[in-house]
């Protein structure tokens, strides 16, 4: 193998494939990184046997020369070593050519690197996905949908399948719900699917931030095939490959109330400052818990009291307040990771009794919905 | 204690202060910030008893108000809470005041704290400086000389005085001397004594770091006051105490070459990252080593090799090279610090064998020195 190389180029695509590599894996080749030069240009590939990041350099682009191969071939090389030399190279064009024994030359400038490489025949090959049905969702809409429902799945690892996304197709919908039994997030969007397919499948969280660390910020579509136990997002010479999750995932229907005694509407900035400020006081007990009250005036108050430190007591103004009277305790940390996945201005909180779960929604959006459990306080 | 501040200059205040503050003190009081309003304005204290800061915040400044004393008084809160409290009140405008309890109430908008405070009597008294002899160093020249050597000091704390920095004022001249005993880094500058007065005292490399990330950046004058103890450094609104390290420093001179047998001058900037590069394939052998060696053309190479990852050889356009061929071998780490640490585009080495401390330095400029010991390898 042997081939010159853009360094930028490579440079962005070991450190999209690096996402997958572990340093804790079992399986020693899976430590490195597999580089295969062929006709149309390289292919790197990084993986820990959940995740796998396939990404490929074109020999050009937009008429421009990225790499020449001089050479065909494939070799493993340590991703750690690889990817802080690439980085550290001191000139735009990087030679690689591997000899016979696996020694791998890597030269830029007057600087010439020796690695000892691995066999590429060695690594596993990546798991066979069947395209049959494909669905597309533009980047920054899948980024947010990510965004707006990871940070609720458990870290625990006591019911595994909640450590999980559950993604649900049907009816030409993609739903995202992700629970860890004390607060849920649920995000939908409809999508175009060809046939009238349907799924229900678990992704694994950590695979899911990954992949939104890799995507670049844009529109442009996102192809997702989903089969009985692979999921893979295909981008621009990018495949991303995740494993799902086995199991069923809970009904969460049924936790969703459908009706409410009281419900408020808040500016969503003002809101998350005030539980922020109010968590100050409450971090030291249990759960971080704060308190919530309506008063007379039609507004709230949030308020919280560490004996042995001291207590705070925020004032917000409600743009309405229509219902029943309240008081009720929550975790301040669910209520703050709520509000900041939520886009918009204003939100409502529709509660149905103090010890009742109670869903925070924008106004005039019923595609995200965030759900969090009370606490009961004595 | 009653007064309104306006709430940037708090929080500027408190941060400073907060440097000094430890939360791992065996004085309970001590986890507090002092708090002192007075007809001048308010002052604050934070101290782990090794460092003490106090800042004061006039009551006006350019013609504006920044503080509105109502009643004088003193009160010690907890920093943990009072630092983020601050940071994250809603108005530009925060209300202090202290109930006879010792109950604080910190009011901003429609937020109230209520903390319970210390009695301000119980904190211990800021050392006793007596003003002398005092000296004035510009804030960035200090700034420099403290960057310049403080990462040299010992993190081991089998030998306590090796963990600070020498300071010996002597000749009308301030010279800052560092080592862990495998380096050393050397700073001097003239300085305006009043008398002819002599100080060798040393400072410990914590609290010159402390003192480095309080100070801004700009050329107005730092008082310094050295007393038996104790060393203070008085800036606009700003009073940093350290106490110094007891024992001798050991007398370093002697360390440092007088003549050398091989002289190398080099771009810094090629030199640190071909030093970089290098030392990526000898991070996993012990002490992080590499190898500069001559070579014919009159140039440098710098090598390193870890038998089961790889080698790498780097070749470096020397400025000059005067005297014997040279092989020797040095931790990466040392140079890249010494080298971060020279200002100016070309160095010189001095060598004088390759078991021989050897000595970097700016060309054409002696104020500042980096000695490094090399490794013998085999």
């Amino acid at each position: 193998m042997k081939f010159v190389i853009q360094r930028d180029h490579l440079v962005q695509s070991v450190q999209d494939v690096m996402k997958a590599v572990s340093s804790r894996t079992t399986i020693p080749i899976l430590t490195g990184i597999k580089i295969v030069a062929s006709d149309e240009g390289v292919t790197l590939t990084g993986s820990d046997s959940d995740v796998s990041i396939e990404s490929f350099i074109p020999k050009e682009e937009e008429d421009k020369i990225i790499v020449d191969i001089q050479q065909h071939g494939a070799i493993v090389l340590q991703a750690k070593f690889f990817s802080e030399i690439v980085k550290k190279l001191p000139t735009d064009q990087v030679e690689i050519e591997v000899h016979s024994s696996m020694q791998t030359v890597i030269r830029s400038g007057t600087s010439e690197f020796n690695l000892i490489g691995l066999d590429a025949d060695e690594y596993p090959h990546l798991p066979q996905v069947e395209e049959n049905n494909v669905f597309t969702v533009p980047t920054d809409l899948l980024k947010a949908m990510i965004r707006q429902t990871v940070f609720a799945v458990s870290t625990s690892e006591t019911r595994p399948i909640l450590t999980g996304v559950n993604w649900k197709v049907e009816n030409n919908q993609l739903i995202c719900i992700a629970t860890d039994s004390h607060r849920l997030a649920l995000r939908k969007a409809p999508i175009d699917l060809a046939e009238d397919a349907i799924y229900n499948v678990v992704i694994p969280g950590k695979s899911l931030n990954e992949l939104s660390k890799i995507l670049a910020d844009n529109n442009e579509g996102i192809e997702i095939v989903i089969t009985e136990n692979q999921v893979l997002f295909k981008a621009k010479h990018l495949l991303f490959f995740s494993r799902l999750l086995e199991g069923n995932y809970p009904d969460t229907s049924r936790l969703i109330p459908n009706e409410s005694k009281t419900d408020i509407v808040l500016k969503t900035k003002e809101f998350l400052q005030a539980i922020d400020r109010a968590s100050l006081l409450a971090r030291e007990s249990r759960n971080n818990v704060v308190k919530l009250s309506t008063i007379e005036t039609g507004d709230i108050q949030i308020s919280s009291n560490t004996p042995e430190v001291g207590k705070v007591v925020e004032e917000i103004k409600s743009q309405s307040l229509e219902g029943e009277e309240l008081k009720i305790s929550f975790s301040a940390k669910y209520m703050m990771d709520a509000l900041k996945a939520l886009e918009g201005t204003d939100i409502k909180i529709s509660f149905t009794g103090a010890m009742r779960p109670f869903i925070i929604c924008p106004i005039n959006d019923d595609s995200i919905l965030q759900l969090i459990l009370p606490v009961r306080t004595y």
